[in-house]
């Protein structure tokens, strides 16, 4: 239904453009991107669970939330994400309301756009006055470089500790024409499910209605960015958010079988973002893909699973390449769900590792090889019901300890 | 009221001895441990929460919970514990369960008690068989190395990764004489509050029911071992356990003058022991206190404490002497209570860091003098209400990971 665009990014949708450059927030390496939509977009979002929410979080969502009561009108469109890295603009009180607002004015009238048609956003360090001077000057820079293929560029200025960009995009068939969804986004640590544990930015060229794309978008959130895990930090900054240009007339109605395809290739390409947040954990070695089968309930599954995922005993045992099953068992212990230790099973891609009754059935040398792959899937049977899910997370490492002890200076 | 005795142990208290030695279930270094008392002790305990509870954790919560149902009779009383380290009986299933009750028998024959007098504990790793013929071939072996001055030998056998053993006493001053507590512990790694994350055994002298022993108990351990972490794991074998045998002849009474005493000691011991843990945890660099003030409400203030104790990006901040404040406000906007980020304020012991809304008044190079020292206080005033909480925790290094990485080979 759907493949996979070579190189593809969010400019690989049509009459959007991009760009991202160093204007220095950071001391190197790109820190600011914009996205332009030449047309009025349609836009949805989530955002941080965080009682702590930074001052680009707030003003963003003020933009999505107010929208959601404006349906129809033109005013409640989006043209524009302008996102900086190396900075937070976090715990940053009223001043840094202000220093948000004014970067949002001062870019908004340089686009010859409202202001509520500007999402910012900002990723970085907590607690430091943004550099308005800096990203303003920046600002001046960028706007001349947008460009149709500036998508990669982007991807780049959005990142902190991350060592990839990830950027994609997707052609989808749908029943009568082909739309297009490209995607970037930034993770490394801090990331743990429960929105948005990340930054990324989704463009698209359906016609849809804002809240059937808050409603697509929210569906695919869960199964995707809410299902990952590097550290068990959820930040102050994160948030998700797509903008629709409707401009391959295509319409994607309520209950449709357009709209089923549409939420399904939406949630492939925010899962492949998802899964490329967790690759390049901070100082990951191995992606480990759990799969939690047969649990009494939907929750059950996925408490299971994020327990497994956060702890760190059992993430420096994957570390260690360490068939170490007891504490996988120890770990669902403590996530307060209903089960019987007796009934787990518990496999290392193809090879079994524990059958029922504490029937320990690991072959040592099997489950090293594995283990010792930079990728492979723990499959957790609990016997319970009929419940599964699916959950990505990575080892536990000293790396990750050297980057975050180092995190500002 | 009390005071520390040098080389305290449990047995610092008359008619208890005790002994540890090296038996061959770990390679090398002390390995099982008895505890043994001439007379007939009323017992207390407290258990792990974890859903998998270990053999020992089953066999020794039911001598403790029965014995509740059996108050002066001469067979609730408990007369030795046996713990053996580097093998802790857990996810062994029935096999298990039956090993354990044939140590117990065993032990408890050599020893000319009966089975539930005998409480059992283990610890070590998970889901290997216990090495029965080995343990009693121990059990021979210890008890003739019974001895009044034997507790420090039996603090060394029941430590895993821990560093140093862990052993204290007090001599208590009540309003018609004296009495002695003592205290052996372990810790290291799966350190996290709600009972029983590590192993502690205490001994005393006072003639109390055991109801009242039990309630005294769980006050200090709510208040002690239920308030450090170092890793956010609850093990599946831990307890604490207190025995008294009476022999000082000083009747502890409910709402006595001398219970306040001795809840206020054995608190203040229990709290000795739980930051010796932590000071041990694994790979720690850093002993840390927090001091939550002005929450709105009781668990408010430790649920902020908790989490800001086990979050790894604080955790790592610490090592890296990074005066990091916003890790530390992004933690309690996690943590789910109700607060202001504006109103909080943080000081690094003496050293203002964080003024109420968002004031940066930290002095980088004061914070790091601070950040530097192996002990400090952490202090984060929530200006929300008159509730407050202490809670312990230490810095998360690459030596966590190193210890973890290859804990079973």
């Amino acid at each position: 239904m759907w493949q996979y665009i070579e190189n593809g990014s969010i400019t690989s949708v049509e009459e959007f453009s991009a760009s991202g450059i160093f204007c220095g927030i950071k001391k190197k390496n790109k820190d600011l991107a914009l996205i332009y939509s030449k047309f009025p977009c349609v836009a949805a979002g989530t955002f941080t669970l965080n009682k702590v929410k930074a001052a680009p979080v707030l003003i963003s969502k003020k933009i999505i939330d107010c929208n959601s009561q404006n349906l129809n009108s033109a005013s409640g469109k989006v043209r524009a994400i302008l996102i900086n890295s190396g900075n937070a603009n976090a715990c940053t009180g009223q001043q840094g309301y202000n220093d948000a607002i004014e970067i949002q004015n001062y870019c908004a009238e340089k686009l010859f756009i409202k202001p509520e048609e500007l999402i910012i956003s900002s990723t970085g360090v907590i607690g430091q006055r943004l550099p308005v001077e800096t990203i303003k000057n920046g600002i001046n820079k960028i706007i001349p470089t947008l460009n149709p293929n500036g998508g990669l560029n982007a991807a780049e200025a959005i990142l902190t500790t991350d060592l990839k960009p990830k950027s994609f995009a997707i052609k989808v068939k749908l029943t009568n024409g082909e739309i297009t969804i490209g995607g970037i986004c930034k993770g490394s640590g801090m990331i743990m499910p429960n929105m948005a544990t990340m930054l990324a930015f989704l463009t698209t060229d359906v016609v849809i209605e804002k809240s059937l794309l808050q409603k697509a978008l929210s569906i695919a959130v869960d199964n995707s960015f809410n299902k990952i895990s590097v550290d068990g930090e959820t930040s102050t900054n994160d948030m998700v958010i797509i903008l629709s240009n409707g401009i391959s007339n295509i319409f994607i109605e309520e209950n449709s079988e357009d709209y089923i395809i549409f939420v399904n290739a939406l949630t492939d390409i925010c899962q492949t973002m998802a899964k490329a947040i967790v690759a390049d954990g901070e100082g990951a070695t191995k992606f480990i893909t759990l799969s939690i089968k047969n649990a009494k309930t939907k929750n059950d599954a996925f408490q299971a699973s994020k327990a497994i995922a956060n702890s760190p005993l059992v993430k420096t045992a994957f570390y260690g390449k360490d068939a170490n099953w007891g504490r996988i068992l120890s770990a669902i212990g403590n996530s307060g769900i209903e089960f019987e230790p007796e009934l787990v099973a518990i496999k290392f891609d193809d090879v079994d590792i524990l059958a029922q009754n504490y029937t320990v059935v690991v072959d040592e040398e099997k489950a090293k090889e594995v283990l010792s792959k930079k990728e492979f899937t723990v499959e957790v049977n609990l016997n319970m019901g009929r419940e599964s899910t699916i959950y990505w997370t990575c080892d536990l490492t000293e790396d990750y300890i050297k980057i975050n002890a180092n995190y500002r200076t």
